[in-house]
């Protein structure tokens, strides 16, 4: 399993991705979920990716070849993030079919889910998970959040604490606790945590991994936990008349 | 759907289920989950359901016929906490397994999951998890809690904040943070909540009904967001050495 989200703020974005892939329990590996691509001056799109590792990889190795070839491709022609968002879905789409057979006679699914972030121009920046079937939906500003992969676990603190003018740092700290309460209840989700936060107009990422031994991390879940201790401990008791004797 | 869980501790049991049933968005309804049987002075059970309301209700009608007629029944007559549990896994099989045919017929699930819990005798308190194929877990003391029903959304407190020294009432505010944070996520599940705690050799409970209204609920949903944020805010933010520029 995955755990990506993306954050679509004022102040801009924020991806936050696990990297633990998994097939089966023995066959447990560390691969990049998180992929930057900057097709031009005017733009830069972040990619998450959840599902099928080997769909996610022939993907993003079909978009390498459309740039590094000088073909027409939406990546550099589009003039909308939607149009590149549906042009990735139709490759995932595509090469999730190409596989389907194939896989679906040992049991294993093809298809993967796809987040798509960035900015072209002067659009505002966004995010827009692009479904296996290859359509899309955006963040909203009552929802300004997108996850992919195992989103339950850590989807409280993201109802609660993400509004559209929380500031980066903030939003970084709200994915983070989110990515811990997820990996704490479900092993297919793991560090390293790969980071990317994008302003507007910046057309770059500010990047950052941190690792599974990083004081950091090992600072975060430190004082995460007890301050969710603390949280609970504070919480009211049941008022005694509200038992029934 | 439905969240209900128990903790197993060693001042005693804590039962927390929601209310909340649905068949299809347009077809909402409040029934009781967690069920209380005293089938004698030396015996208390609680039983909490999720999945099939049909088959729960069959289950728990037949238990009571149990009850009311002279007849022998696991209820009255077993040993140990196990077998009752056994007892009520083979109706619940049965119950699913009688009425499967019609139900997959238009795409329902017959199937129920049940939690029993209680003291017989001298035995130690246990809950127990009954699967819809009839056999059991146990919680344990890494793990002293169960769950059934929509789980994930508030796993996240349960593994960090409960062990089986953690007294009755702090154990009560983590099953009500954990079953708002699941009620916040999914709108499957929600108040008014029933909450029963159980103590050693008690062999009765004190039950309560937080309503949706209660002035009560009001106040620990404000005091857990307040301290959620809080809890976020106090996290370190990530330092400016950890991105690669």
């Amino acid at each position: 399993m995955t755990y990506c989200l993306a954050l679509r703020l004022e102040d801009g974005l924020v991806f936050l991705s696990d990297t633990r892939t998994n097939a089966g329990v023995d066959n447990v590996s560390t691969y990049r979920k998180l992929h930057v691509l900057r097709p031009g001056p005017d733009r830069l799109f972040v990619i998450q990716s959840a599902g099928s590792l080997a769909t996610t990889q022939q993907v993003l190795d079909q978009l390498a070849l459309e740039l590094s070839s000088g073909e027409p491709t939406p990546l550099r022609d589009a003039r909308a993030l939607h149009e590149v968002a549906l042009h990735i879905g139709q490759l995932s789409l595509a090469v999730a079919d190409e596989h389907r057979t194939a896989l679906q006679a040992v049991g294993a699914d093809p298809t993967a889910s796809l987040i798509v972030g960035g900015q072209i121009g002067d659009e505002t920046p966004d995010v827009l998970l692009v479904y296996p079937e290859g359509n899309y939906i955006r963040a909203s500003d009552e929802k300004p959040f997108l996850q992919i992969g195992e989103s339950k676990y850590g989807k409280h603190q993201l109802d609660i604490a993400v509004h559209p003018s929380v500031d980066l740092e903030t939003a970084t700290k709200i994915a983070l606790s989110s990515m811990l309460s997820t990996a704490r209840a479900n092993l297919s989700v793991g560090p390293p945590y790969d980071l990317a936060l994008y302003r507007p107009g910046a057309f770059d990422v500010d990047e950052a991994r941190i690792d599974e031994h990083s004081p950091y991390l090992g600072e975060i879940l430190e004082v995460w936990h007890r301050i969710v201790l603390e949280a609970i401990a504070e919480l009211p008791p049941v008022p005694p008349h509200t038992f029934n004797d």
